[in-house]
């Protein structure tokens, strides 16, 4: 483990070196030990700024286009940008040399000792429509705030460390997520989706690229790809959006696999009409057949016999949405997940084939059936769990190895880099609400198995 | 018949007083016959000016929130009040004296030769979204119209005849119809109602109808009412919105009952969550519920038993409406009808069972379960229905007796007068579509059944 020695090297003379006033904010329970491992741990505990990173998260939510204590944070919109604006400045004022490319992924990077493969870390900052402060902001903040602890604690990265703030992880305004992360991964169909992308409000991906600065005249969005060679690992602190760590009481969960999404979107269409004057059986209700839709999701998720399994219909709209009037068109877009990509698949063929056979008995027309997206799961690099479980273990944190059944933009990066995440609890599992909760112990903890996690890949040949 | 004798002396008079020009405008074929009741429908066909009121319907259709052929005109909005200023003016230009009611209501009056109760007649022109340009609208343009044809054939009357545009038929922005008339008639729960009623925007009933010139400071709801002395009897054109006319080849139907609706509103709420992280066995979906719901709106209605109950589920809205979130709250609203209002209340008492078994089983919260109204169906006035059909017949038009399955402000007019409707036929039946569409040979047949009938019930002692 000659990484770690370094490390625990570097460590040790910091300690030694270390000034009564650094000493103070080490919590004295943590001085009693003496191992180098302690040392990292009593260095990095006290190195963690807790009331600067609660700061930066309130103030980074106040970001929204709804009222606290939600937050809605819509790709390209005026809240993005200021939100892009705020990383800017925190990566900056942490030392990060910022740049950015032309989709609006944000790069803060600490340059290391050798000219080699780079430790990337980081998350998103987009926020669907009513959620909360804590999914993917945790990521980057903390990122930046675990190069910070880790230059308190005079850490001289070998390999470069790069903080990244993906572009749109969540699909909200072109009904495609990880944006990104699929670009930076050099995806084949992402560029070809986004040319033609146009949002709710017919605004096409590119004119609200330019409006936020990005895909310049004559940019090109596959110059945002980056080669397998860029990033020897990649790890993505984020909370849990379950309830398993909070229930048993696990501060650190360590990602093996990633379960991957496929998205539908269905529209059906009828004859509509008054809903008094037209009788039932002249009717073609696309709103029932929405209904009907929604309902067998549900019945085939179950039906795969997994836990593993789960299936969401997110999205119902009907048309033209009049209590007197007959739904005349109905617009779907349902969520279908799984760690097993053949069982996730079959769901979804159960569900095209319950698509067809409603349209039929309803007379009501399917016009789409699209599958937006159907990407593989991942599995974590084995260098980057070892890493994150012996950092977790050194810090002396109770952590369980599990699988994210929600994707994140490491899903994207595992295809061109070894990637892992680091989970933390967060309050009964809520997320994608505004009463989505991590405590700040939870948060500290986290940034502290992420710092030193990215201490050992950076050191790691 | 002195009513009739009377009007056929005032016809015939004006036949043989008419110009060559008038004449020249009468269908040849009509003056072969000689009776009365063939120089009225000579007259009238003559006096019934097509393509004025073609231009009529056109323009009033470009006062619209969404593009044509779409019309969508909304209660106390931009175009809604450009909507009212046009009525004013065509009815001013009909030489009618026009004058509004605190809620909107506008009137426009032929003083009559007698100090008695009125005769009237009119519809609305507010549109649901997306409707189309013939629903109400040729209630009251073509109600002008009769005027104006009334006067070209030297039409003197003896009770007033009064043309109304009721205000709000629709129920779209308040999420209740007929507010117009439902206050004429001195409905014991829509001044409450409107009190406290909230657009989706928190705009305030008050404040929207202050914004549009109406219920001004000091100004009573409850002004609007009148006495039941006040009409002696109260006749609506209107599209049939329903096929039967056009399949069986009739031209006037004549409307014997009007089915009542009953409206609901129902509200679901669960604890959403991040549609991949919360587990199938974990969730409480305020979306299924709904689409549950739904489906069970249809089944009650269909278990009837009767061709007349209806049931329609025209709302549904789930929060927030991300692909990847779970719907945390629900909203639907529900329309049943029937001609049997016990039959319609069973049904109504079935949904909300059904609402409430849904939410145990899926623990999804019941927020809310609202009968917004449950209006009694209507029985037609034996006089308005008499006159209407002879006028149909002396007019030589086809017609038969039916029952409006939409319902209409006559359902509330009937509480104060008796009431009675003339349909025509509209095109497939499509209504509160754009490609709604009466043909302008079954709109002036119409106005010319109206135009004798008001002439017979302004002459009916």
């Amino acid at each position: 483990m000659w990484a770690l020695n370094a490390f625990v090297l570097v460590a040790v003379l910091q300690l030694l070196g270390a000034t009564a006033g650094t000493l103070e904010a080490y919590p004295s329970n943590h001085l009693e030990t003496s191992s180098g491992a302690s040392c990292e741990f009593a260095q990095l505990a006290g190195a963690v700024d807790a009331d600067g990173l609660r700061t930066q998260i309130d103030e980074l939510a106040t970001f929204s286009d709804t009222p606290a204590p939600s937050v809605t944070r819509i790709l390209y919109t005026e809240n993005d940008i200021s939100a892009r604006t705020y990383i800017k400045d925190s990566m900056k004022s942490a030392g990060l040399t910022v740049r950015e490319d032309a989709i609006g992924n944000i790069f803060g990077r600490w340059q290391g000792t050798e000219e080699t493969s780079v430790v990337g870390t980081g998350s998103h900052v987009d926020a669907i429509p009513y959620a909360g402060k804590y999914d993917g902001v945790v990521g980057v903040l903390g990122a930046i705030e675990a190069i910070r602890a880790l230059r308190k604690v005079g850490f001289t990265p070998r390999r470069s460390l790069e903080v990244i703030m993906f572009t749109s992880e969540e699909p909200t305004r072109f009904g495609f997520g990880c944006l990104g992360s699929r670009a930076m991964a050099g995806s084949r169909n992402i560029y070809e989706i986004l040319e033609g992308a146009m949002d709710k409000d017919n605004i096409s991906f590119t004119e609200a690229a330019r409006t936020a600065g990005y895909l310049k005249e004559g940019e090109d969005l596959k110059s945002v790809a980056v080669t397998n060679e860029t990033y020897s690992g990649f790890v993505e602190l984020h909370i849990e959006q379950g309830p398993t760590l909070e229930n048993e009481g696990i501060a650190i969960g360590i990602i093996t696999a990633i379960a991957a999404p496929a998205s539908l979107k269905v529209d059906f269409k009828g004859d509509g009409g008054h809903a008094g004057a037209v009788l039932m059986p002249f009717r073609n209700d696309a709103g029932l057949a929405a209904a009907e839709l929604a309902v067998a999701v549900e019945q085939h998720v179950l039906a795969s016999g997994s836990i593993d399994t789960v299936g969401t219909t997110g999205v119902m709209q009907i048309h033209p949405g009049a209590v007197n009037s007959i739904p005349r068109e109905a617009h779907l877009e349902i969520d279908v997940r799984d760690i097993d990509e053949d069982r996730r698949d079959m769901v979804v063929e159960k569900i095209h084939q319950s698509a067809k056979d409603i349209s039929n008995r309803r007379n009501v027309e399917l016009q789409s059936f699209d599958v937006v997206n159907q990407d593989p799961p991942a599995q974590s690099g084995a260098t980057i769990v070892e890493a994150a479980t012996s950092a977790s273990d050194e810090l002396g944190f109770k952590s369980k190895h599990m699988i994210s059944r929600a994707y994140h933009d490491s899903l994207f990066m595992s295809r061109i880099t070894p990637t892992g995440m680091i989970f933390i609890p967060c309050h009964k599992g809520y997320s994608h609400r505004p009463d989505e909760y991590s405590s700040m112990e939870d948060i500290v903890r986290g940034v502290q198995v992420l710092a030193l996690t990215l201490a050992k890949l950076s050191h790691k040949s």
